[in-house]
């Protein structure tokens, strides 16, 4: 059947078989994609590490986003994920639901994205599910990796002491939002800049091995960095204290902040706002050096590890009262 | 934070924290779900396998279906996957995205359901991701179980000559849906009976060794006995001949068979109805003793394996012509 003479919406196996089994690249594991499961040979010396991140349009990502650039986060969040635990990606499963506005050409949109982000990452598709919906698109990620056997980067290995450091800037992602949205005010060249980094993030792999070599603990800066420090503070029976001050800003970020009323409400908002795709971590301080060099991603010191617990967050050398953390998923 | 305290809808930390970590069981690997991702040792000698399937509440289940139901139906429809790969069950990964109908309680008893089938199966939570959505609730399950190195039953393994086998009973997944809908015809014990097969199907996982020591090929029947069986056939390169006249079935879709003026017709709707959750599969002719006496459910002789492709359908010696094999996922 050709695509021009597809009944709409299309048909899931004529979605699976067209647009998805190519996306398998003919892994032996996948059987193109024609039996009820993936078979995946235990590979010795190695731990298989799994995530699984959903996104529904509306709450995740804007309704008119291009369906390409959509699925290209839906991977990418989930890589994420992987790149804080130090670990190799290596493959997928996908489960969309497609609402009925979702033609053949926007299938092959969303197909294409995911083509896309398998080149650049080096993962291909295993199976999944499709399936219609009366509701907004909806669709799932379960994201396999590999570690040597005991070396999954945690959240919960930081302790009193260690440094905490972050990669990349912060803040561009929630700013981002507001950007796409079109409430920020600031030069079309920097509105489309922060809209990028919202649209489409970039997971932190080449951190990899440094993480796996220096780091006691790490987690990816999805909640906003506040909060998901305060997930490595949490899972380690310990405090975190962050300093504003210390913030890596981009020079867009930087020209935001600089015309805000109130600095240190304004970077304890970029701190908050989540959707950075940027790594949270700790090390002993002795690490630190060959922490920084081995990433190839600039990391910052932002803060350390106390006793006690929660999270603290100073600013000019005060203490900055924190109503939310970072974004509450609902 | 009490439940009664918490605002409608819920959060999701507190869903994650107070209904679904409990599910973990403590299971090392789920880091008490306050990590990113869980950590899976390779286990030596065997194959992980994962399929992975999603539900949508109107399309896959009734709105109104009490929420334990639709979560053991989740854990369930999976289940019958790994159960037709003659698969050990092992641990699981959810998401759900929920409506804003689904306060606490709804949430609880969801989570119950998961805790109630979890026991029955021996599989434990390791991971996930709940958020929010405009729309109906979308929940999907990727689940893990091992088979020994290369002993998954694949779907393409059937060969000419080989003879056809289905478990249990066909036909009572549709009819329960109908029965579920009150359009159903029947007394209401019958009713009841297969309204109780369609909301909660039973996964064939005690033909585990039968499978694995004597079947060529498997598929669990869920979109309907003929389109499952011309999977199998499809992906072994090999045609199906299905004889609607052994078709077994239960005594109240033999009730119901009783009171169709065309018989042929209403096998073929049986046959095609989907939402029986049992396993068809293939073996050698001189493998089938073995096969049915090691399996702790009945298995009938239903048609056989020969060469071309396509499925055909039979009944009284005659060839039925098969509109719609089965439910079109849409």
């Amino acid at each position: 059947m050709r695509a021009a003479e597809m009944s709409v919406p299309p048909d899931e196996f004529e979605t699976i078989a067209r647009l998805f089994r190519p996306l398998t690249g003919g892994a032996p594991e996948a059987f193109g994609l024609m039996d009820d499961a993936a078979a995946i040979p235990s590979r010795p010396g190695h731990d298989l590490i799994v995530t699984k991140d959903a996104l529904v349009a509306g709450v995740h990502f804007l309704e008119g986003d291009p369906p390409g650039l959509i699925a290209r986060k839906l991977l990418r969040t989930n890589l994420s994920d992987l790149a804080a635990k130090a670990a190799e990606p290596f493959a997928y499963f996908l489960a969309v639901s497609w609402p009925e506005s979702a033609d053949w050409a926007y299938r092959e949109a969303f197909a294409a994205g995911l083509a896309e982000d398998q080149a650049t990452y080096g993962v291909k598709l295993l199976g999944g599910d499709t399936t219609s919906t009366r509701g907004p698109l909806t669709a799932s990620v379960t994201l396999l990796g590999w570690t040597p056997s005991g070396r999954m980067v945690p959240r919960g290995g930081a302790r009193p002491g260690d440094i905490v450091l972050v990669s990349g800037t912060i803040g561009d992602g929630g700013l981002g939002l507001e950007a796409a949205r079109g409430s920020l005010g600031l030069p079309a060249s920097d509105v489309e800049w922060l809209a990028a980094r919202y649209r489409l993030p970039e997971p932190r792999l080449t951190l990899r091995q440094a993480l796996r070599d220096h780091a006691s603990a790490a987690a990816d800066v999805s909640d906003g960095l506040i909060a998901d420090a305060g997930h490595i503070g949490d899972a380690s029976g310990a405090g975190i204290e962050i300093d504003l001050d210390r913030l890596p800003l981009s020079a867009p970020a930087a020209a935001w902040l600089a015309r805000q009323p109130d600095p240190a409400a304004a970077r304890l908002h970029l701190a908050t706002a989540g959707d950075d795709y940027e790594v949270v971590c700790t090390a002993r301080p002795e690490a630190a050096d060959g922490l920084m060099a081995g990433a190839n991603t600039p990391l910052t010191v932002i803060g350390r590890v106390v006793e006690g617990q929660g999270t603290k967050v100073f600013s000019g050398g005060l203490a900055v009262p924190v109503v939310s953390s970072g974004w509450r998923h609902r």
